[in-house]
Parts: structure tokens; C-alpha cells; sequence
């Protein structure tokens, strides 16, 4: 597989003898297959797939020998035929406890090298299917958007609304979630992370609304902001801000800008409005396998720069406690040439 | 609170002057709150949540003092201010690098002490409010099953049973799945860990339905194996020997007995009808807010004794690739003096 041979690449330049890989969604990207559970040996030249007996039939499907997980004999021979010396594994996605148990069971001349965000930065660059996928994903949840927009009654419960949502993606053809939606009326939407309550729809309020589905593993993510009723003088000219620090970054979108630069050009429209303290998060992040992935969009985060085939959300958001708040998020394509942003302009009085 | 109380307990008998609880889960059973990321230190005497900024709100609602996460300097200082010389962490639930980080930025004077399954060991007696939960959960699982038996009509995918059970049961009040349905036709039934594809159903067919809901953070988990016309003879015995596994199993559920004896129980009906090597997974675990959870029952597994208020799974199975499985899960609840499954009995045939 391709994805197996630009990761033996990677090791090469950074003269590792092998990569260990333990997340699932690691093992999907690189293999295709399904397993809640298993290893992924890649050396230079040879990759072996240890799954146990549950997943050996599936496994047969997949690139390459597999043997029994708990069989540590089918590691060993692999390190020894390999002369593995030196290997590295993602910190940032296995569990110490694990990382003591193969440090003990596999050859003590082995030394094991933490290396965090190899798939991820594999990962960050979309192919064409990957895209298409994304694509499909995000038309499924703005078919789901459109539909909430014609619940919102007064009355009507967070909770509700979400659940609606949910059900009506799935009819639509998306496979589920990709994370609780949130859901919040009124001064709920200054909590970033709400979900959906109990709370009922009043006129007057604000609505917060930030939702994802996956589409064939594929996630989307995107947020709106509504009125429901005359607007708050505040918040709405709050949503004018946070529109223009969104365009403001992704006019920056591009192969070779900075990815923290993004976060600095939204920062510095908010210091023009003198609203900067209101902005208690990063700016975005990237969206595929999983609905958060690298990179991080951030001032003070590496993260790289823009390429071709990376998909990001652009999200600045202005929050006061107790009375409410916005936020805006579109997902981006980074093109050849520019960006296409996945989502219509929508700016909605109710 | 009550659990953060007997965690406090639980230092205090061995000896460990904190523990550090990073897993959103534990952070939610043990104070209530909703945090994707965040830190709990626990020592003898107090705790100490810490979360960033975009939960600060909801953690002023949680038991204790909250701060920037950050913040590091908060760490820092309540380390200091209680003399914490040994901190335990949950080895089996914090990634590798996150621990680098902590030993790198906290005191290097503190000796950290890798402490798997500590809330594990908690979580795995229920509270008369969590089996109510748990209840309900299995509640709603069980109308999804017997709407999943009116669905079964030849030439339906098993991928749109999936859906449609999934829309039925949010419809009726779940909070979603507590995993992708499994949902196999024929030879699909052979393994194990099969989801729900493309599979049509056709007459002579066996059906495996493994499914499992949420109902306000609660795990349910069930299998049901169906004949679809006239049952192929060897998966009908199959089926026998894996009930009479099963039941056997079940009447060992009562405080005291070993864990690990009820599988040891089930391979030896197994073992009696020949076909014990057709078994390749353990007997069941636990189920809680996790549908996974402790103990793991399996003869070669440490998993302590039953106790009242454990909820755990009993699930033999037997597969035969390319040819078909049967599988038979039931959710029992140890009582004072024996147990209740939270499931009726159902063989049926279409």
C-alpha cells in the first residue's frame, strides 16, 4: 500500500529499524482494515500485522502476515529476522502501561523511541478520495443544518433539537456522529463546550449551533450562530467581529502560510475590536479520520505550514459567561491555488 | 463527594500521597462534570480539578477549586502546599507522552508510581442509580431487538438493519450506541468482531444481532443469534451447546464466586460437547459507563470475585470460518444472594 511505503520512507530519513503503530485508526489508514485491537510492525523494507483471534480472518483481507497478538513469539522472530535495534512508537497514542509491558516482553537490547505525530503528520494531507469523502461528509451536515433551522420553535428543548438532528443525518445517509452536537440556546452558548440540555428555545435568544457527522469514517465539523428573534446589540455585532477575523484568516489559506499565522491574523482583528480577551480558544484544527486532528491552529503551537489536500476548520469564537456567545467555523480545503471552504455563508435572523 | 471519598480512602491504604486522574471518563464518575480534557488530583485530604478555559464555567458547578490547566504553575502549587512526594496515574488510561510531560514540568523530586485500574477497581460496583441507568439502558436495547426481528426480511443489508436500529432506538430514547451494531448474515456471523455491510439476507441464512445502546451515559450489550428459514443443523447444536455454556456460567453468578471460574465453567461445557477449540474469545466483562469495562472474565485473567452490584456480560461463543458463529450475551446484575439478567430468554426462529 502506498500509505505503508511513504511511512517506510519517513523511517529511512529518520533511521528508525522500525515503527510500532497501536491506534486503530493508525492501523485503518495503513491497512484498510478494521481492528479494535493490534499491532502494526513497519521496518524499511517489510511491515507485519499482529491481530488476535477474533480479527484473523478480517486480517487475512489486509496487506500482510498476521499471526496472534498474544503470540509475543510472532514480534520477536520479526525483530530478530529484521536485526531491529531501534523503535519507534507513538507516545502520543499509547498508554504508558503498554509501552512497559512491550519494553519488558520484547528484547532488552531494543531501544525504544518515542516519537509522537507520524501518522498524524502523514495524515494532515488528504488524497483525492479522502477529500471526496470529507466532501460528502460535510453535504450530509449542512442537509442536517438547513433541517434544523426549521425546528427552531419557541419551546422546542436543546435536546431535542439534537436528537432530531441526529436522526434525521442517519436517514441521510451518515454513519453517526462525529461528536455530541452542541446545541445552546441563549447563554448557554458562552460555554464552547455545551452540549445540549433541558433548556428551552425563548424568544430572543441566541442559538449556538455546532455539529459534525461521519460519512464512510470520514468527519465534519461546523458551527453557526442564529437569532431567534431581535438580536442582542452585543452579540450581534459580536458575530460581525468574528466573521471578519474568519475571512481574515481564510484569505491566508494557501500552500506556504504559516498554520499558527492563521490564529495570529484572527488575533490581531479582535484586538482592533478590543474584544481579543473574549477569544479563550485556538483557532481551528485539522478534520479527517477523526474530527480533531493535526494540526492545531494556534499562535503559540507549531504547526507547520499550509499544503495542498489539508483540510482545516477556521472557528474563532467571543464568550461572555452568563450572557452568551458566537462562533463561526467552516471547514477549508487547502488547494493547489488557494482554499474552498466546504460551507455556504449563512448569517440567519429567524 | 462519595467516590472521591473512597478514592481517598484507597491512597490512604497504600500509601500514596496523591493520584492523578486524567480519562474524561473517571473525571465524570468522580465529580459529575462533562470535561473532554482535564486534570483531578486527589491526595488523602483534598482534591483539585483543574480544566482550561473552555470549561472553566462548568467546573465552578464541580466539586472543588478550578483553574487554568495551563497552568502548570496550579500543579505546582498544590503539589507544594501538599507535600506530594509519590503520585500514582492511571497507566493503563494516560499516553505515554503525557506522562514525559508531567515529569518534566512537575517537581522532579515526585516519584511517580504507574497505578493501572484504581478507579477500574471502583467503577466496578454499580450503585443502586447506575444499575437503574444500566436497567434502562438494556430497556431500550431490548424493544431495538425485537424491532430488529421485524425488519428481517429477505434481501435486506444488513447495514440498513444497523441504521434502522440505531434511528429506532434514539427515537425511543437512547443517547446513542454503545458500539457499531454487529449485524451478520451467514458465513458473516464466523467472525467475531464483524460490523454490518453489504450482505443481503437470504433464506437458510443464521442472523447474529450483537448490539448495544447508551441511556444517560450507560452502557447496554447483547447478543441473539436467529434461524432465517430451516437452521443449518451444525450451527443449530452449535447454538444448544452455547446456551447450555451460558446458563451454566450464569448459575455460578453469586457474591464470591472467582471471575475467572465462570469461564473456566463454560469451556468445560464446551470441552464435554467436543468443540471447545471453536471458542476463541473470553467469557464476558463489564459493563458500565464504559461497555467495555472490568473485570475481563477470562480462566487465564486475575478478575478477583463477583460482588453485589457488579453488571458484566456472559457471552460464549463458537465460529467456524466460512461457515458461520453463534454467540449468546446476557447482562447480569449480582445481587445479595445470587443474580437477575437484565434480559429475557429468545431463540427464535423466523
Amino acid at each position: 500500500m502506498d500509505r505503508i511505503l511513504s511511512l517506510q520512507k519517513k523511517l529511512e530519513e529518520i533511521s528508525l529499524d522500525a515503527f510500532l503503530l497501536e491506534d486503530p485508526i493508525d492501523l485503518y489508514y495503513l491497512t484498510g482494515g478494521s481492528f479494535s485491537v493490534g499491532q502494526l510492525w513497519v521496518t524499511p523494507k517489510d511491515a507485519l500485522l499482529l491481530v488476535d483471534e477474533r480479527y484473523i480472518e478480517q486480517a487475512k483481507e489486509s496487506l500482510s502476515v498476521s499471526s496472534c497478538l498474544k503470540s509475543w513469539e510472532a514480534s520477536s522472530r520479526f525483530i530478530e529476522e529484521n536485526q531491529i535495534k531501534s523503535v519507534g512508537f507513538d507516545s502520543s497514542k499509547n498508554f504508558f502501561e503498554k509501552v512497559l509491558e512491550l519494553q519488558k516482553k520484547l528484547s532488552a537490547s531494543i531501544s525504544w523511541k518515542p516519537n509522537p505525530m507520524i501518522t498524524q503528520e502523514m495524515r494532515k494531507v488528504k488524497d483525492a478520495n479522502e477529500i471526496a469523502l470529507i466532501r460528502k461528509s460535510s453535504k450530509i451536515l449542512w442537509q442536517g443544518y438547513l433541517y434544523i433551522k426549521t425546528l427552531l420553535k419557541e419551546g422546542i428543548k436543546e435536546k431535542e433539537v439534537a436528537k432530531k438532528f441526529e436522526i434525521f443525518c442517519l436517514e441521510q445517509g451518515s454513519d453517526g456522529l462525529s461528536f455530541q452536537p452542541i446545541i445552546a440556546f441563549g447563554e448557554n452558548s458562552a460555554l464552547p463546550h455545551y452540549r445540549a440540555g433541558e433548556r428551552v428555545l425563548k424568544k430572543g435568544d441566541i442559538v449556538l449551533i455546532d455539529i459534525g457527522v461521519v460519512f464512510d469514517r470520514y468527519a465534519s465539523d461546523m458551527t453557526r450562530v442564529l437569532f431567534f428573534g431581535p438580536p442582542d446589540p452585543l452579540l450581534s455585532s459580536w458575530l460581525d467581529y468574528v466573521i471578519s477575523a474568519q475571512q481574515s484568516a481564510i484569505e491566508l489559506c494557501l500552500p506556504g502560510t504559516l498554520v499558527k499565522d492563521l490564529d495570529v491574523r484572527a488575533r490581531a482583528i479582535f484586538k482592533k475590536f478590543n474584544v481579543e480577551e473574549y477569544f479563550v480558544h485556538g483557532l481551528g484544527h485539522g478534520v479527517g479520520l477523526e474530527v480533531h486532528e493535526a494540526p492545531r491552529i494556534r499562535f503559540d503551537i507549531e504547526g507547520g505550514v499550509l499544503k495542498p489536500g489539508m483540510v482545516i476548520t477556521i472557528e474563532p469564537g467571543l464568550y461572555l459567561p452568563g450572557k452568551g456567545g458566537v462562533r463561526y467555523e467552516d471547514m477549508i480545503v487547502i488547494t493547489e491555488t488557494g482554499f474552498e471552504n466546504l460551507f455556504p455563508f449563512d448569517k440567519a435572523f429567524l
